[in-house]
């Protein structure tokens, strides 16, 4: 829905670039992405970028997300009632990693990730901190912290294995399948009774 | 070990020129590491570098290797017997994870797999082919590829968010506290009864 063309300051024109911003970071990466290309895309001086989003760093940081607002993948996380949580998140990651949009944004975040440390904190932030805390949180069990980063790590390591090293099998496995073998991990992670009263990292 | 000073092509030459490019792609990462610098820090005529190994995306895929042969983990996690592996393998991670050359190795990989193809191939081979079908297959259940696979997610996964993206409570969790939450995981994916027999992507 990019308006090409210049376009003047004001309402609207950040929104632009920010849209701009998220497709080229998406497609091309964070290191193929510079101001001057978003501002080419989107249509307005390259002041402009700078003007609302100080940096490259800045508007990674601030336009990066996930292919859902959190806010909406939590309600339909939880639409099913607490017992349906980890097999309605299990579908949800992987029907937004099969559609090629949601993939983009998703690995587009990890390939920054590995070379910035602004993606890398963009990621702790929407990943961990809005999306999977909340639902751990609401969840109930101890440790929701630790919970909801594990979920991350398994999250974060099929959409790597999967979808950017591109492990055969895994590419090959049906959404079924995949969601079959996710869902007792996420169970695990959420509610399984794996948490140390005395981790010797916390004395 | 690597001597330095220009060395004459021959016996050692190779293998040196081998461990100089397996330290800067742990240290550099793909991107930052050049035949050029491979060539200086081993002591060789660049042109020694391409006559072993042919271009840069050549000596990244014949030297890039696990921390450990993937001979030497089957060994160590079979040696409890085959119900200790999942334990085992967990614990070797972990263990290499948190020693330095260990995470450098395999981070350098993981940073090198989004960039570069031949980087992701390594990994396949390496910790898929290599390392995760053998055990897999020893285990005995059905579908070792997709055990294997699976077992790579949490593997890449793990390392990506508590090495690279640094996610704070995984950073902060001490080993015997991943072990703890990685065991069942790891065993779930080795033996667990989740691989359906019409698997709609085998039709």
């Amino acid at each position: 829905m990019t308006t090409r063309g210049r376009r003047p300051a004001g309402s609207g024109t950040r929104e632009a670039i920010a849209d701009e911003a998220r497709r080229q970071f998406g497609e091309r990466g964070y290191t193929g992405t510079t101001l001057r290309s978003v501002a080419t895309g989107a249509g307005v001086d390259p002041k402009l970028v700078l003007h609302y989003f100080g940096s490259k760093q800045g508007l990674f940081a601030q336009t990066v997300e996930l292919p859902l607002a959190p806010e909406l993948i939590l309600e339909r996380v939880f639409a099913g009632g607490p017992d349906q949580v980890a097999a309605r998140a299990a579908a949800l990651m992987v029907s937004v990693m099969e559609d090629e949009a949601g993939r983009r944004a998703f690995t587009g975040m990890l390939r920054a990730a590995v070379s910035e440390p602004e993606a890398a904190e963009a990621i702790r932030e929407v990943l961990t901190t809005r999306l999977l805390m909340p639902i751990a949180e609401r969840v109930g069990g101890d440790r929701p912290d630790l919970r909801a980063s594990l979920m991350a790590t398994q999250i974060v390591g099929l959409a790597m294995a999967r979808h950017i090293v591109g492990i055969p099998p895994l590419v090959a496995a049906s959404r079924a399948q995949l969601i079959a073998a996710l869902v007792p991990v996420l169970e695990h992670y959420l509610r399984g009774d794996w948490v140390m009263e005395t981790d010797p990292a916390d004395g």
